[in-house]
C-alpha cells in the first residue's frame, strides 16, 4: 500500500530553510560565518498567555526609538498593559491605550506624555558605512532597492542614500498620531499581508525572531468598529510582562541567533526558493522573489 | 488635555473598506449593484474551537474540485478530523492526514483513496465569457495580468486566456503530492504572506469569507520536524463540523454577501488605497498596489 502523504514536500520545500540553514554552503565555513549571535541588548521577551514572543530591535535603523523602547522596558511600563487594537491581517498594536483610560480625574494620558514625550519620526537611516546590503536580486514594486542587512528586509534609495526597514510580517514599530513625530510608547507588529504603504511613513526598528504564531493567536477587534479597538477589555490580550533581556539574570536569558543574511548559507536559500524544484513545481513560478516572503532564519544558540 | 490616540487615523484609513462599501459610489445606484449574495451551495461552515470559519467556493475556477468538497462535505467527511499540519507564516492544513493514521492493519489510507481517488489538477481555468475581471490598475511580480473576478483575486494570461486565483492569505486549496493530480481529501488554508509560487501549481477553488483570526488561532507545527505535521496528536485542533450551508436547515444558515468587485464602490476603494490620505502618509507611498493586500468586503446580508 503506498501511503499518500499529501503535500509532505511543498511543505518541506517551502516552509522552512533548514536544510539549506543546516548546511553551509562553503565547505569549511565555520558556524560563525553563518549565524549571528543576537544581543541581550536588543532582545525585547513578551510574555503572553499564549508564550513567549521575542524581538530583535535595530538600533542602526532607529536609535532614539530603541533607547526609547529600552527605557521603557526597563522602568516595566508595559507590564499589565495590552494588546488593545488588533486588525486581522494587518497589525497587532499594544501599551497603554491612551483614550480609553485617560479621564479629566485620571488623567494618565497627561502624564504618559509627560513622562515619554513624543520622538522625532526616525523613518529611515543614513546607515554607517560597512553595513552589508545583500540584496533581493529581483525588482519590487514599492521600492527602488530592496535586500537585507543583518536578517531585516530591507528597503534603500539610491537617491539620498537612505535604508529602512520593510513593513513585513513580524516587523515591530511604534505607532504615531497623523503628525510625524508623535510617537511615544504605542507599539505594534505587523501580522498580515505586508501593509507596504507604512514603509518611510512609520518609525520601524525590530522584528520578531520568535513567536509569530503566538502573536497570530491574540484576540482580535471588529476593524469596522472604533479602528479594530477591543471595546470589551476583558477581551484584550494582557502583555504579562515585556522585558530587555540584558536586564534578566543570566540563567533567564534565551540565546537566539539569526542567519546571516550576507552569508552564502542565505544566498543558497534564496537562489534555492526563486527556482523550486520542478518534481514538484510543474509549472516553473515566476522567478522573482517577494522580500516580505523569504523566510529569515533562527534558531537557539547550540 | 489632549488625548493622544496613536494612529487612530491611520488604521481606521488601512484597515477596513466600510466607509467606501457604506456609501456607493454612483447616486442612485441599489445595493445589489455593490454586493452579491453568497449562494448556500458554495458556503463552507468550519466549525472549530475558536468559532466557525466560512469559505466561499469558486466552482467556475474548479468545478470538479468544488464537487469534490461538496460531496465531501455532504459525507460529513471532515467532522471530527484536524488541522494537522500548520506552518506559521503558510498553511493551515486539514483532513485525514492519511499517513499518521494508517497502518498494514488499519489501512484507512487505502480506503480513502478508494472512496476519493485522486483530482485532475484544475490549476486554472478557461472561463466563460462574460466573466467580470476588474484589474488591478498596476503590474504585479508574479503574473502577467492581476485584478478582481466575482470578489477574488485573480491572475489572467493573455497568451492563453487562462484564470487562476492567487494564493493570497485566506484562500482555500486542495493539497497534493508531487504529482499534478493527486488532490483527493486535503485541503489548505493560506495564513501568511502570499505564496505566490503555489499559483498555477495547486487548486485553488475558494476563500475564506469571515473568521481568518480563527484560524491563525489555531495551533502550529514546527516547520523545521516532519513538515509542520503537528506530532502530539493531542495538540491538533479539532475540526468539530465542516459543513455545507445547503445542507442546513434555514435558520442555521448565515448569509454572507460580498462586494461585487466589478463595482464602482470597489473602484472607489482601491483608488483611495492607491492614494492614501496626506493627513497621514506625508510621504506619499508608491502607488502600487497588492493584489493580496486589497481587502476584499464581506458582510451579513443586512
Amino acid at each position: 500500500m503506498k501511503a499518500l502523504r499529501l503535500s509532505t514536500l511543498l511543505l518541506a520545500l517551502l516552509a522552512g530553510a533548514s536544510s539549506a540553514a543546516d548546511s553551509p554552503a562553503r565547505p569549511g565555513a565555520s558556524s560563525q560565518d553563518t549565524w549571528r549571535d543576537v544581543s541581550a541588548d536588543n532582545l525585547v521577551l513578551i510574555s503572553t498567555r499564549y508564550g513567549t514572543v521575542a524581538v530583535e530591535l535595530a538600533p542602526d535603523f532607529a536609535p532614539n526609538h530603541v533607547a526609547r523602547m529600552r527605557k521603557l522596558l526597563r522602568s516595566h511600563f508595559y507590564d499589565g498593559r495590552t494588546f488593545y487594537r488588533v486588525i486581522d491581517g494587518f497589525v497587532a498594536q499594544g501599551g497603554a491605550d491612551e483614550d480609553k483610560s485617560a479621564t479629566p480625574d485620571a488623567p494618565v494620558n497627561a502624564q504618559i506624555l509627560k513622562d515619554w514625550p513624543p520622538l522625532k519620526a526616525e523613518f529611515d537611516a543614513t546607515l554607517a558605512a560597512g553595513d552589508v546590503f545583500a540584496p533581493l536580486g529581483n525588482a519590487d514594486p514599492f521600492a527602488p532597492e530592496v535586500g537585507f542587512i543583518d536578517g531585516y528586509p530591507v528597503g534603500r534609495d539610491p537617491k539620498d542614500g537612505k535604508s529602512w526597514i520593510i513593513q513585513c510580517p513580524g516587523v515591530f514599530a511604534f505607532a504615531r498620531d497623523n503628525d510625524e513625530n508623535t510617537a511615544t510608547t504605542e507599539f505594534y507588529i505587523v501580522i498580515g499581508q505586508a501593509p507596504r504603504r507604512l514603509d518611510r511613513n512609520l518609525t520601524a526598528f525590530g522584528r520578531v525572531i520568535s513567536g509569530m504564531q503566538l502573536v497570530q493567536k491574540l484576540n482580535r477587534g471588529d476593524e469596522q468598529v472604533d479602528a479594530g479597538v477591543i471595546g470589551d477589555v476583558s477581551m484584550r490580550d494582557p502583555i504579562i510582562r515585556m522585558s530587555l533581556a540584558s536586564e534578566l539574570p543570566e540563567k533567564d536569558r534565551p540565546h537566539y541567533q539569526v542567519m546571516r543574511t550576507d552569508s552564502p548559507t542565505f544566498a543558497g536559500m534564496l537562489a534555492q526558493r526563486r527556482h523550486p524544484p520542478p518534481e514538484f513545481y510543474h509549472r516553473p513560478p515566476s522567478p522573482n522573489l517577494d522580500i516580505c516572503g523569504v523566510p529569515l532564519p533562527v534558531r537557539l544558540r547550540p
